[in-house]
């Protein structure tokens, strides 16, 4: 059994980034800016801003972080959406989700323009992966595809299953794993709420990805040996025996499917740290292209 | 068992949007106005567009066909979209597929206004759907679509399974089938020229949407009793016994499948007749965006 060690596998991706910046810097060209937007207080949203401001730090990027106050108007963020698509120093940003309630969050995605969209949430580009086009893939999907890539793992003729249908993974992950390319070229199961007994269906997998929010939802007895495993899964189940008042869990019975799969991710470490490399990774995409036009 | 009897059914809505055209006429209102776009001379492209011109002219659409040669460059056909695009009598347009070899049919796709792309294949459309907002639905699985509901086939936690992955009909069926909604809700599998073992696949399957284009590819052998066929192949097969050399064929082995399968689509007169029906419904639906700009 293999751990697709996604803190490892970021940190080198961030190094070849990083690398990257230092030659543009030497060559005197303007380093590659992202920008963050984030509305309101929500603790793992800070969390992950947080996390993506100091990585930019860390390799050489600049990076802006937009913080407004949860009673910002959806006009006011429009607003500022408008001034970074503008900005000509800015390469891409991204607007932190989920937004408050009182603001159309599909009206501001809308907003963004395409070129700077490096989570890929737009659905100019989002159509763009569908028909196999250039474009930015959203980070998770990215850095699940690119770990696949890293280590080697084969995809092609595989039946893969996708748990949850959502925008930001389930959806794009499942038609990311069924293109042609490599990794890629998998027969996909989608698999949702309404789905009827999918145990059957995850027992009959080659891979899994699960991105449902639920601890320890995957179980043993729902896998197949020698499947691979990739845990989208982060939810802070509270704890008040630690410090911080929670720990981080995935939605895999980790102790005992790790037992039986041929690669896993854990989480912490696996597809979460892969997330922010690969919003950097579409940064410097976004800057190249920018000083191309 | 009952035939998805398509032929039927679009006439049904073709009678629909012709009583919406006369209302509109009484109101004194511009009628919709659908362009089509032909470059050469492809014998299937040719019936196609035919077909699509004179269902306008049969429901009161005001009709444009822009038949080009063979050798009309790439800058002279942008030159054509570019001034539909411009037309404010235009509500839709369509650019009938496959281009010739020497034009880019990616590029050319891109400079269709998303506002007029009946055809949903712009990646602004597709993203929309595939996000689950409102937008042009490609008329094929549109099509598909409108058949389970009005016969009333229940999708929802039924296992469905897609074969092949094109951008017109395999990739977005597999995404509305499993969108939220009614029809919806269905645990989809996408099935390729890469998938293993297929039979093993659609075995399990209750309904089978099949887009491949290998006539009678779908043998009774591979379909479980009572499942739900979707027959989306055309093919033409020579046959110099008959007055126009070819008949068609779909993708499923009709005589032995319909025994098993509880709805069944045929070939001619399923999928293909919703196709030009569901184009017609998307031009009505442009010319009411339109209005209201």
């Amino acid at each position: 059994m293999t751990i697709l060690d996604g803190k490892k596998l970021s940190n080198q991706i961030k190094e070849e980034i990083a690398a990257e910046v230092a030659s543009i810097k030497e060559r005197g060209e303007k380093v590659p800016h992202l920008a963050a937007v984030l509305v309101g207080n929500d603790g793992a949203s800070l969390t992950y801003v947080g996390s993506k401001v100091r990585s930019c730090e860390r390799i050489g990027f600049k990076s802006t972080l937009k913080h407004l106050p949860e009673e910002t108007t959806e006009d006011e963020l429009l607003t500022v959406v408008s001034q970074l698509n503008d900005d000509p120093d800015i390469d891409g940003y991204i607007v932190q989700l989920p937004l408050p309630k009182h603001i159309d969050e599909e009206k501001v995605l809308l907003a963004v323009h395409p070129d700077k969209d490096v989570d890929g949430f737009h659905p100019a580009n989002f159509g763009k992966m569908a028909l196999d086009m250039e474009t930015f893939i959203p980070a998770t999907p990215y850095g699940i595809m690119e770990m696949l890539r890293r280590y080697e793992v084969e995809t092609e003729g595989k039946h893969a299953v996708v748990i949850g249908r959502s925008h930001i993974v389930g959806r794009p992950i499942s038609i990311l794993l069924s293109r042609k390319g490599k990794p890629g070229n998998a027969t996909v199961t989608l698999c949702h709420s309404r789905t009827k007994d999918i145990k059957a269906i995850t027992r009959e997998a080659d891979i899994i990805v699960s991105a449902l929010g639920i601890p320890h939802f995957l179980k043993a007895d729902m896998v197949k040996d020698g499947a691979v495993i990739i845990d989208v899964g982060i939810t802070r189940v509270p704890d008040p025996g630690r410090e911080r008042g929670y720990y981080i869990t995935g939605d895999v019975d980790f102790k005992a499917v790790s037992q039986k799969a041929s690669y896993i991710t854990p989480v912490p470490g696996g597809v979460g740290p892969m997330t922010i490399a690969m919003l950097l990774k579409n940064t410097l995409l976004a800057r190249e292209r920018h000083s191309g036009r």
